[in-house]
């Protein structure tokens, strides 16, 4: 923690928020609202909680610009999820302290390491590896040969960078992730034995990217797996070879995708989805959870089901799902009144009616 | 294997069951039906594998408490498969013998570690780390800072725990799980970059929790995320931040669980099942396989589906979902019949009923 | 790279293949059809991509068997995906450099390791493993005690393989896949608390198997899981305690088979199928991506859909679920249809018929 404490006036400046109560109150730290207490800045993200206001023991309080009934020092923003964000990391980062090359790492030959960076113990570098400035390594990291990693990268235990991969600037990697294991590429004999289809692609993850713990990056067969600037990937998502994902694109866990599909930018995969191979998403696609998709979609479009069809559709087609057994019924009804009618006005015919009981 | 052998009446006095047959029978060892032998005692967990008793070779049997047609020794017992594993554990269960610290694992400053312990080579731990007595950490396991593990608690290979994480006595973590990834939070900003939410919370697992193979547990944004005791987690589950999962809740394979969601005790995700953020489930729900919660659900409730419905409507819904093309040609043969009916009874009305066709 | 040309003669006998154009035609190595150019073959897959032929800067160009239009060199064959891996693997395949066991590798007692390996810095083997020739083990890879790896095995970074279990000759295995975790099994005693079931099983893993990066494989409770000659498992996939796969399997990423399932040969499994414990699937069924699977499957089987269905009635049932809500009113007024020819014939009757609305 930086310690250091920021008057309330500044950071509704950092954060471009209108200011109520006392500018002079002092800030040493975010907390939730039921925690928030002396000392701390709290926030309610809509106004339904608005409600609770009176209730806060923080020292200020960051709220929706719309919000009223506030006692106390308080922030209006636009976006109190952003702006508690921001103030946050204020208070949290910490600047880079570099520690240097840990005596238990293993480094190949021919690494091009700058002084200021942190590697830690039970590392290993293979050859030729380039490394950024103010690079954090823990404990259990394996980089491969001709790896290429940029500037104020962290990479937690254990992760994996594969062969000739190069990672961006400010990418995070949480533990066990791997990035550039092969791809799932066999050709099938005509034995039915499948014969490993070499992949020699690399696998490139652009700046500022955040990948979450084992998920899963495979290298492209040729070329490259790309992951786009700003792109946030959750746990235990897996992304076959040659996988584009479009920049700020947000993938929750447990996604997967399929070798050779690509995205625009600004799409959200909600959790469990599946994506099929060789489709593309246009910009600002939304997906719901647990959905699959096998076809191309256009940008702006939301979608759900299995396969995904648009999300207001499939909200009303899950709802007559649980009804389909009376639909059932009454269809059952509806044919035996209408043999009824039938008959009663033109006797003779039922039997063909009857066909499809 | 202890190796120890063991009388037949003290095995049966051990789970409480009738003893039937020879109580010197003398028992080394558990085995499966159909391999047991000489020296060794199996069971059938239900009546309906009772035909197969005659079979068996194993020197005695563990069997429902119902059951008939026993030639030999045996062990009548309500539940075979408890009755089982008591036994089991009784023979495999070795005593802990510490091993020390091993000089190629890597220890921080300021730890406090117990005597009777067993650290592996290739091990990290960070600084101030608390251990609990008869601990095992296998090779590769990294604990980062602050971080605080129970008594007899085991880690086996590649295990992280992530800083200010605490875990419960007897719990077992298996390869590669990731304990304290940070949350997936962003706040997304005018021009759609998403600006990461400082995570500062912690993971806490309570005493007698299991947690499978490369199964991620992100740490709270605030507070903790929380595990409660003797739940067991299978592989490559999900829990996101400020997760709450029951005591005694069994979570099978490849579960998501987004943020805040949480859960009463004894609960039962089937695999690959997948819950909406914020939501909460009462004691004893089960939820089915594949499926996707988006609500709340009641104690006891018994669901399947996504969205989830009650289990029962499920499976007769699902039922119906293959016939649906028929249900659509007899809907259609019931709308010609009835503009038929309706064009012999009060001709020129006929236009406006086809036009849903 | 082995860096040695070839002439195309010598590529086309290699796969049996039929030579057009020139075969002194020196290649060194294969590429994807827009990069391709001097010195390098390259393919096209299937007829429909025939019309770029023209376009192709390769050396020459590997082409379906009916292929026409082709200026300057190839090779048509009856499988390109095949003729292709085939070659590739002729250029990019190196022969096995022994490196020996690094200074910094950790191996146990009473180990049986050959003169011709190559062990990397930061290995760890238990005591009495017995590894094959030529098998190569990254850093971070855990072998448990008594473990048995054959030859020409590749282990990648942070791979776990538990106490006992059995790798056979050329398998490769990503990054932090964990192999011999525990099986999840448990009994629930009165208190609804979960006793754990000893797994005291192994994992064995035939010839010939790849397996992805973080996958997990449990082991037997009794006996042995066991994946069988030449399947090909991909990452983040999870396989229960006792589970078989039979021959030549593919398993795609995140699928996800519960305890005692077992396959037959050459099954095709989709993204995250998820399969129910104690099934067993004939030989080359193959399951649509995210299908759930409860019940045995004749051989040859294709299905999709959770529960799974036939593939074909899946299809036509999916486009239908579209139109539920449709369907809904049309069956709404058709009943207000039948209502009115029904009060219009026999003045009364209404009422019975209203009921179900």
């Amino acid at each position: 923690m930086a310690g250091e404490k920021k008057r309330l006036a500044e950071l509704a400046a950092l954060v471009q928020g209108e200011l109520v109560g006392d500018p002079e109150v002092l800030i040493g730290g975010v907390a939730d609202f039921d925690s928030a207490g002396e000392g701390e800045i709290t926030f309610v993200a809509d106004l339904k909680h608005g409600a609770r206001l009176a209730e806060c023991r923080a020292a200020a309080i960051i709220v929706p610009a719309a919000a009223t009934g506030i006692n106390g020092s308080a922030i209006r923003v636009r976006n109190p999820y952003l702006a508690v964000a921001r103030i946050h990391a204020l208070f949290v980062d910490e600047p880079f302290a570099a520690t240097g090359i840990d005596a238990r790492a293993v480094v190949g030959h021919d690494c091009h390491i700058p002084a200021e960076v942190s590697i830690g113990p039970l590392v290993y570098l293979g050859n030729r590896v380039r490394l950024g400035r103010r690079i954090t390594l823990h404990p259990g990291v394996v980089v491969y040969d001709d790896a290429v990693i940029g500037d104020d990268a962290v990479l937690y235990a254990n992760v994996t960078i594969g062969h000739g991969c190069r990672i961006g600037n400010r990418v995070i990697i949480h533990s066990g992730a791997v990035i550039g294991s092969d791809g799932f590429g066999y050709a099938t004999d005509e034995n039915g034995h499948h014969v490993k289809r070499p992949q020699v692609g690399v696998v490139q993850i652009d700046d500022d990217v955040e990948i979450g713990a084992n998920t899963c990056i495979d290298r492209a067969t040729f070329g490259k797996t790309w992951v786009k600037r700003g792109a946030k990937i959750d746990n235990l998502v897996q992304l076959g070879h040659n996988v584009v994902i479009g920049e700020d694109a947000l993938l929750v866990a447990q996604v997967g995708i399929a070798g050779s599909a690509t995205t625009g930018n600004n799409v959200v995969l909600g959790g469990q989805v599946g994506l099929s191979g060789h489709i593309h998403l246009g910009d600002r696609v939304m997906i719901a959870a647990k959905s699959g998709v096998h076809n191309n979609l256009e940008p702006g479009a939301v979608v759900a089901g299995i396969p995904a069809i648009p999300h207001k559709t499939w909200l009303r087609s899950s709802a007559v799902y649980a009804k389909l057994p009376e639909m059932v019924r009454e269809l059952r009804e509806l044919r035996r009144r209408v043999a009824e009618l039938s008959r009663a006005m033109t006797p003779g015919e039922d039997e063909s009616l009857g066909n499809n009981g």
